[in-house]
């Protein structure tokens, strides 16, 4: 693929259009047009041909994309054909829950460790993968491949961890801390802000008129 | 406030002023001009002089915002003055620890019952919520006061319940399921899908010509 800038805008996008193909394609769907795929996903088809021209278009104008390929080279562009190394670094409630939801359901993305700073969990797993003290961070992923690092602690220690990252070879933070983290432009974040998502809920109720 | 149409992208910055404006306020700093929340929030001054105009602006150019009042501001905008009841739908791993995080975080989201397919569930509870069986729960909305249905369940599930969910009182859908529902336009929906995210990130990463 060519080395083309592409919007976030567009990359956004992405997961959804491989959602809908994954489904179109487990429904034997072999074919689907972009007036199709916009009339099933609420986008335009114009919206459609432009997103996938960034990527070199993916099919003719008139016949259709071929939805099993399609799914495929979104997932390649997604990066979901590599294997990503993980570990969890905060193994209560919702870092214990998003380990056992990915395991069962994304495959391509490992956990090999996780790591709290509660003494009480090191004895114990989390679907399989041990916890360790949080002290281990730093000489765990020196001395093993980890490619994403799932942020689930409080921001005071989240914004303390990202410090500490910034100076490893980690590729990517996957942030659900109510932060933003300041980090090297070579660590990619994702955020997941909870609590913003349900504050725009909160807005959209009140506004609505119903509240 | 006037009843003017602010744009979706408007509303999910308001979110992270708050967040911010709710730092600064603990901190102790009680006024800010726009250009050193800029400086902070690495958004431009204009654009936060543009986002606060659509409701009134709140402040004086040169003089800068009061912190405090800025943040309760947004706060009532947010719609986080009024209290809203929730019941959860798919008492699993994610659904627990989504009602363990929110209990502890965030007042004025109060869950009142939590629904399951699985019979062995519904002796326990979740930090004191009940969990009934999911059969219940339109006759459980039609007697009590619930505006918020939190979903995390599988995809199939997420759309037959909204399909029920349709022709209730209910006010907003926040969704954790892998699946864009179809709702009557007085149900708000907010999605939180977290595999879309992580696909972002992979996608970052391969990008970032590191993977």
């Amino acid at each position: 693929m060519e080395e083309k800038e592409i919007s976030q805008a567009v990359i956004s996008r992405l997961p959804r259009y491989y959602r809908y193909l994954r489904d179109l394609k487990d429904a034997g769907k072999e074919r689907i047009s972009s007036q199709e795929l916009s009339r099933i996903m609420k986008v335009t088809a114009s919206q459609i041909r432009q997103d996938f021209n960034n990527f070199g278009g993916f099919g003719q104008q008139g016949y259709g994309y071929n939805t099993k390929y399609l799914y495929e080279e979104i997932g390649k562009i997604l990066g979901l054909d590599q294997q990503y190394n993980m570990v969890l670094v905060g193994a209560g409630n919702l870092g214990q829950a998003i380990v056992k939801y990915l395991i069962s359901r994304q495959s391509g993305f490992h956990f090999t460790c996780a790591f709290d700073i509660d003494p009480h969990l090191y004895d114990q797993t989390i679907a399989g993968i041990p916890i360790r003290p949080v002290e281990d961070l730093k000489s765990y992923i020196d001395e093993n491949d980890v490619d994403i690092v799932v942020l689930t602690i409080p921001k005071s220690e989240a914004r303390r961890s990202a410090q500490m990252l910034a100076d490893t070879k980690v590729k990517a933070i996957w942030n659900f801390a109510h932060v933003d983290l300041e980090l090297p432009p070579h660590i990619q974040v994702e955020n997941v802000h909870l609590q913003d998502s349900l504050m725009k809920l909160s807005y959209n109720i009140s506004k609505s008129g119903n509240s």
